[in-house]
């Protein structure tokens, strides 16, 4: 029996790996994938090995996580629950698809993941891989269907001798470019905020720069490609961005969060690009977008984040959802201009191509497009509805 | 024939009132609404008279504006377009709704507001007025109807020496303890951020204190009922956030707007004390609301925010809206934490009564009402529609 | 032990019975609940103590069925995906909850239903279910759980002498007061259409009279109260509808639909009352409720429909809905007429007390709340964005 | 001046005719679309010179009205408020376009037409007019701007001897292929059920057929493409259908409809093809597409048929809406069966290509892509909401 299995490195999946060897008898495929984690991938091949893997394979998808998938959360302005910016949803995408490739490439019986039953990626997980491999390829999750606990996981590892990083942290982080998630320890008291050093890109109060800077995004088709003037891949945008956003304390992200399966947990990421991006694109398409278009994107925008959080990338919903999106972003191009202080990170001016604002209309003097008397029409028959009502209401009436 | 006036001692009612006077040869009786404005109202009556009233009228509205208004505001996480707090809006009520009072008490057979026709608030006053009156009562805008411009409205002002106020602003301001607006002047430039000294609770970057601070706010039933574990009534909670959160910088608003008629406009506010309570409410009806509640209630809170910007208090939907909320809302009781540091406010912790946040749930090691191996089930049933997707898009895919 | 079992007498429930009480050598207590069904009850009490029950129970809800459930489903208009008017779905909370009722009071240790793994009624059984019991009270679904086939079944019965029904129909059937479903053997193609002999209220073309009929439906607060001008309770105007209507060949459903776990079913109903009831209650709505109010209320109805449909009657979003609908229903008070003839029902003609159809506005003649002058401002400021879209298309357009 | 008038032979636009030339002292160019209505155009054009017209055009638009228009309707079965299948509302677009066309070509200083300012027409052809026209082209509504009534209609032509139509129907109808509208006379009492004569495909019960028929009509992406086997144009199809299902007394509508400016309207429709083509195109879609694709469009077919109804087809929403749909009804292929049998039709059978009724997952007996045993853990974790919900409740429920 052949199984790849998604490596991360870290203790479920090197444990996972020994497991499946031993318990399928199985030869194991580690594949791990790189998304922008900061890792030393030589290290994790070297565990692998240590850990029985027979094969192991990586693979650099940090630009296509990117272009096909971070550029589509800047388009839906996708925040799941107003808040998260799906970086860990986006990447298990791409993750699966490489992992299933591979399966496929090397003739695997399974594949196998690490997710626990208690989160979201085994849905992601799951049904991307059950959307690329043949249904005669078997996904196992035995974490979750063995109920493993971190206690069992770890014995199992001491008593193996697997090589098992020694933990800096006592968090649990994910993390890519798009963003870094962090969990447990303390973090599992909701009401106790998160201490500064667990964030990467974010630096506490006491280094944030007394001097204001500035920062010019410029969109086109509702994509960004350049900071303060100079063109820059995606890529480059969301890791400057990162550095610079984060220096002034910017990017932080502290919610409760509702998982598919029904559970509430307490979410704590950083995200400083990928915060400001989606909002200044928010912004851009109010000056660009009539609001009409503006209520029913924000429909969309709100399906599309569910779809991509709940582990559905293949659904076609998803494609139609796209090709609107793609239609109405036509237009969204200009620039949007961020003033960062201290602690603090805001919109301050905004100007595009096919800008709607138009100033003639608004400064109560001239008119040309807009008449003010024909207000008293449109007043009237507005108040329609009201006026209805007092009639039915009756002269008895307040 | 009698007119009740909607007075604010502003240019345009000045103006009006004389010009009401002399053009209907009407007796002109002014009405002042206090709603939290920060005026001289001795001195807005003298104005009053000076235009040539017959009486005049201070209502103070205060209380009502802020209990019956503002507190929906606050149940609604009410936001326009996500940022617009309804400051300006909600006020709008209470005024016309003591207008029509006096109008009707004083037999006046008309009434009057100085809004123009390119803004929302002749919206809300003409439906507001509307409800409340007789239908032989009429209803006069002449800003909109004689398409009267500023220049026009101050050479009538300068002919007949009426005692307009010499501004102190370039700068257009409404204000009430929901809120400031600021527009007009370079803001009319979306690309040029606001100067500092238009705000008044918002204080600049150099004086941002460098010591943090923390604030506690406690919810119940969905409502702010003490800060700092101290009972105070709304009035007063809003009163002391608006001073303590712009200390530290915090409270402001700048975005294209899309008004009802369907301009679009850059608007800039400042509320701190409305931005922190809706997003603290928000914050703590994630730990007591289940996700289908969360998602139904964006529905409701956006329709109802939509209505009441809209001039739309008074129909039928917004009471019915009411009583959906007053149902959700009576387990949304708890406490918020906002710290706040240098230019940065942010919510770092919560607690509530009816939590629906079990820490048992997540931890990843006990189960009592949660049994990840459940879990497998779920995604497979999950999946379907991505697997029956392969299944219909052949063999021959990707 | 002692385990309560919904027991309907069917197949799958009285294999059950004697299965639960030899493999858990339990004392089973059987529970019918009469929610409408053409049941004899006097038999199935009989074949339950054939199949091992130690104890029965039979339980009049059909009261409570129509009053607290059937009749919630006309004011929220309730057919899922525009068709099924919810009949078996409503009827399994009574159920549970009868069968909780019993179980608390009998001190089970369990409860038991015959509830497959495909359907929907598992997920409605099991949540109300574990809403009313104890966590310490199991629930059984051993259908589900040891995927039973029904020819495991039959041979089990036979071999056990259980006293099973000698099937007259080759459908499987649930039948109460709000409907009929009917489901199996040729209806499995969904390109077959149902044979007229399995209805029972709708008769075939052959029988339809010739000679027309009218019916007047009275509501009160989005109700019925009365036909024909003759007083009735709900129960009594649903039977007489069903039976009138049905003469006529009105209130077949056929169509496919989503369950809830994924599965697309072909589905088949007569529900005539249903069907006209909530017709005849959304064209009231139409007279009486202004455009805002039956758009907003449109996605209240389906919301609640897809709650009920899902088995989540207990949630407390439904709570929150039946406020929004009770306050909104208030003036949903008129009569609709029914016109019948030959294989046709139309609603022809509709009148309320509070109707917003005033004569007056739409003839074209006279002016008073509506002056069509007015319509011209409205008119430019509603082109608005088809206007300015002109603009940015430029002048080289089309 | 020269003024391009949509000419539709009628009373309001033959009395429009002489009144723009008198009034304006105008050459007056009358352009008469044809997008199927019944009409003796060689009269129309007659008359139109008798009125004064200088010049007059006749256009046939039915092609692409049928195929540009009507097709649309069909994807986003486009019902306003669950009833009107738009006919009259998307005749008005190649209109106003047509006329647009030639008031460019001539050369014309403005366009005219005869809407009132209590309907919805006026708001269609006034932003559909403006977004073909340049802003120095004027758009004159008489009718609306000087209040005509009625009487003083037929007394203007009276004493200018115009050759108005003497009508055979009090009624006043608007017709094309798509569809017939009839308002007026004993229809303004909503209580009062339409007489069989105001129908033309419609044929009353002592007409219908006592023989059933069967018709099969085939789909391809989502557009009707064939009859019984035979395949037609759009065209023809639509005309077929009209007759043949009018023979059974099929596509009669009347309900209460809101107008956009807030009246409410009691409307009298006969629309066989549309009815039938829609209510067949979305059975179809639910054998093809999964429920969230369902769920979701309907929502977007909501928004297109709102738009198209308020005139707004030349809205930018309206093509990323198209998009949307284009994307989804890829797969919207198969058969659907109608059924007819006197005053009944109805759907009985329906197959597709990309079907994803599977029938082995429902059959109760095999399973391959759904294992029911997975359901037990679905079902525990769907009802999730409602166990905490017990448990927030405390002890002493219920």
């Amino acid at each position: 029996m052949r199984i790849a299995l998604a490596y991360s490195g870290g203790l479920d999946t090197t444990v996972l790996c020994r497991w499946l060897k031993e318990n399928y008898r199985a030869e194991v495929i580690t594949v791990t994938v790189d998304v922008g984690q900061p890792t030393d991938f030589r290290a994790i091949e070297e565990r692998a090995y240590a850990a029985g893997a027979s094969k192991h394979y990586h693979v650099d998808a940090r630009s296509r996580f990117v272009e096909e998938f971070v550029a589509r959360d800047i388009l839906f302005n996708g925040l799941y629950e107003g808040e998260y910016p799906l970086s860990t949803a986006l990447s298990r995408y791409p993750i699966a698809e490489e992992v299933a490739r591979i399966a496929l490439m090397e003739g695997c019986d399974a594949v196998a993941h690490g997710c626990t039953g208690k989160g979201n990626d085994q849905l992601r997980m799951d049904a991307s891989l059950s959307y690329f491999l043949p249904d005669d390829v078997r996904i196992l999750a035995p974490v979750r269907e063995q109920n493993w606990s971190r206690d069992w996981e770890i014995d199992y590892a001491i008593k193996r001798g697997l090589p098992i990083e020694v933990k800096e942290s006592r968090f649990s982080i994910d993390e890519n470019i798009w963003g870094r998630s962090v969990e447990g320890a303390e973090l599992e008291d909701p009401w106790t905020g998160p201490p500064w050093d667990v964030f990467k890109w974010i630096k506490p109060p006491s280094e944030w720069p007394n001097e204001p800077e500035e920062i010019v995004i410029r969109f086109e088709s509702g994509l960004p490609v350049a900071l303060d003037g100079r063109r820059m891949s995606l890529w480059e945008i969301i890791s400057e961005l990162n550095v610079r956003l984060g220096r002034y304390g910017f990017g932080l992200i502290d919610h409760i969060e509702d998982r598919v399966i029904g559970l509430k947990s307490r979410e704590v990421y950083e995200a400083p690009a990928a915060l400001a991006l989606i909002r200044c694109h928010q912004d851009l398409e109010k000056m660009v977008l009539p609001a009409r278009c503006l209520k029913f994107k924000a429909h969309v925008d709100r399906e599309w984040t569910e779809l991509v959080y709940a582990g559905l990338w293949y659904h076609p919903l998803r494609e139609a959802l796209d090709r609107f999106a793609d239609e109405l972003e036509k237009n969204v191009s200009g620039e949007v201009k961020l003033t960062l202080e201290k602690g603090s990170a805001r919109i301050s001016g905004r100007r595009a191509e096919k800008s709607l604002y138009v100033k003639d209309l608004i400064t109560y003097s001239a008119e040309s497009l807009f008449d003010q008397r024909h207000s008293d029409g449109f007043s009237r028959i507005w108040s329609l509805d009201v006026r209805l009502q007092k009639i039915m209401r009756g002269p008895s009436a307040r």
